[in-house]
């Protein structure tokens, strides 16, 4: 099944089933308010859910109605938690070689993650508001899974029984700001504002044969300013898969249900297919001539991250966002 | 008023009002079922709950009860963001000091700030569970506050009318694992694992002239298997107070309603006053005589932070905790 969020009924917003098309749903009344209360008791909730779903699916659903995806808010607007990889390790590797320094062996092995703010996520059209385009506006294209409550100290295999969801996300990075943040030693801040997400996220069986339990067998399309930017695919070159990527985030840790784990910009060796990134590109632009060309967003630049399933049908609906400027208050 | 949560009705708990001596609460029935919901609408509730606790005071509080501090959970025991600053820069100093490096000229005018883990944080007496001691187990006294809804880019002076609760913290961190962890480039994430908050959060009135609106010109007491470790004053020697602090996180986004902000460990130049950690006692003692003398936690041992208001009556409750092992899942 689908699941979305109304942009209704409070900062949490209101769960609804989306069909497989995208293009009809149905709120969930009587069943749970909200995403993060149906994580929190999954087992119950979940098959009430799916038999919406396939009431909604059969066109017996009442109080169905036609959806908009774009005016929908992000799955879950709000999280506890929301823990970011960088499983992608080869983009790791490609952004040290551009900057000349070797990258650690360990990296191979001992996933990189950062916590991200999680209070105020970003619905799939919402706009980009930064205050100033010298921040190096940039996209991530990314996959996150949802977990239910995971333990501390679970191993990779255990932990893949926790996801529950899975989706895509923009986690907007400001590249200009995060060199000198990095360089203060205490991780990112600044230079992650509010992460964006897909209009929907889904059960592994929407996912059929693409999803083996812990990595997802699928390209994932942006584009930039209606140019395809790059399509790699989610599963060629990953370093770490969720499985992995949970065992991480809780090795000192419980992990509460409704967390949100991303995989970090999705990125292929072969620079055939493109990027996910708008720094990657620049990181490949400067290894190959020299200096990098592609500048970063500036304001009125749109991206649109995508994932298609083998039939060309949007699994997750599109994130389609403009960087607009903000006015801070006075 | 003090405002607390009962460990009863689900994840958030019960929200309660809690008497100036901390012996008696009564349950905020009907005005916020917790103090999440509280924050988020904080110019209609708090003035029920003020009422509330003024029939609480004069023994006139329907449903009151006698009050066991130790069985609370954290005021908030999840919350959508902690973000934790390095406030008293001194602390960072003498920490590079002793590792013989120098410290950035910006760290006295650009605060360091992380981003914790908020979704499942731990009350006041909880056992602090951790897998192995080899992880150099420390705590850190620390100052924080929560605020209602903050728009981006506020600055300082506008920030402080955002403060609506102030309370003390124990931000447990792994001192060993943090070392390897910042080599990595990326922040803290496993030398940060579950923090521990006091008892109680209150409201400024409740801290007198001690409140400045921005900074708590008191001593945090921090007290290790028995033994006072320090008392070093929380406004002495702060470079940020909490105007700057919050401004500080919502530069590049938005803080959603019930965000906590904190200090970092309260530490003062006075060495006589004693440490709110043990790494900066180590520290001082590296210094002093070439190599750490004070051993991190082992299992079994205790700390106690706690802030007395003039007339030697506890002001937010203890935070007073035994480390733990905590053995995996199979």
């Amino acid at each position: 099944m689908k699941l979305g969020t109304l942009k209704e009924g409070g900062r949490d917003g209101t769960l609804i089933v989306v069909n497989r098309d995208l293009n009809r749903a149905v709120r969930a009344t009587g069943i749970a308010p909200t995403l993060q209360k149906a994580l929190e008791d999954w087992p119950t909730i979940a098959p009430k859910l799916a038999d919406l779903a396939e009431q909604l699916r059969d066109d017996k659903a009442v109080g169905s109605f036609e959806l908009d995806t774009s005016a929908l808010a992000a799955p879950l607007p709000r999280a506890y938690q929301w823990a970011d990889g960088s499983a992608y390790v080869v983009h790791v590797e490609l952004v040290r070689k551009a900057r000349g320094v070797e990258m650690p062996a360990s990296f191979w092995t001992d996933p990189l993650m950062y916590q991200g703010g999680s209070d105020s996520f970003i619905g799939p059209n919402d706009e980009i508001e930064l205050e100033d385009e010298a921040w190096g506006i940039d996209f991530e294209g990314e996959i996150g899974v949802m977990v239910d409550d995971v333990p501390m100290g679970i191993s990779a295999q255990a932990a893949r029984r926790h996801i529950k969801l899975v989706t895509i996300l923009n986690d907007v990075s400001l590249r200009n700001v995060i060199v000198t943040e990095l360089a203060k030693g205490f991780g990112f801040f600044h230079g992650k504002p509010a992460t964006a997400f897909a209009p929907v996220a889904v059960t592994a069986d929407e996912l059929g044969d693409a999803w083996d339990g812990a990595k997802l067998n699928l390209p994932l399309i942006s584009t930039l300013n209606g140019k395809e930017f790059g399509h790699p695919n989610a599963s060629t070159d990953l370093t770490f898969d969720f499985g992995q990527l949970i065992a991480h985030a809780a090795r000192t840790r419980h992990l509460e249900a409704g967390t949100i784990i991303g995989s970090g910009t999705v990125a292929n060796r072969d620079s055939s297919v493109g990027c996910s990134c708008i720094a990657e590109r620049r990181v490949r632009e400067t290894i190959e001539s020299g200096k990098p060309v592609t500048p970063f967003m500036k304001f009125g630049d749109r991206v649109r991250i995508e994932m298609l399933d083998a039939s060309g049908q949007s699994i997750f609906g599109a994130i389609d966002q403009k960087v607009v400027r903000y006015t801070p208050p006075a």
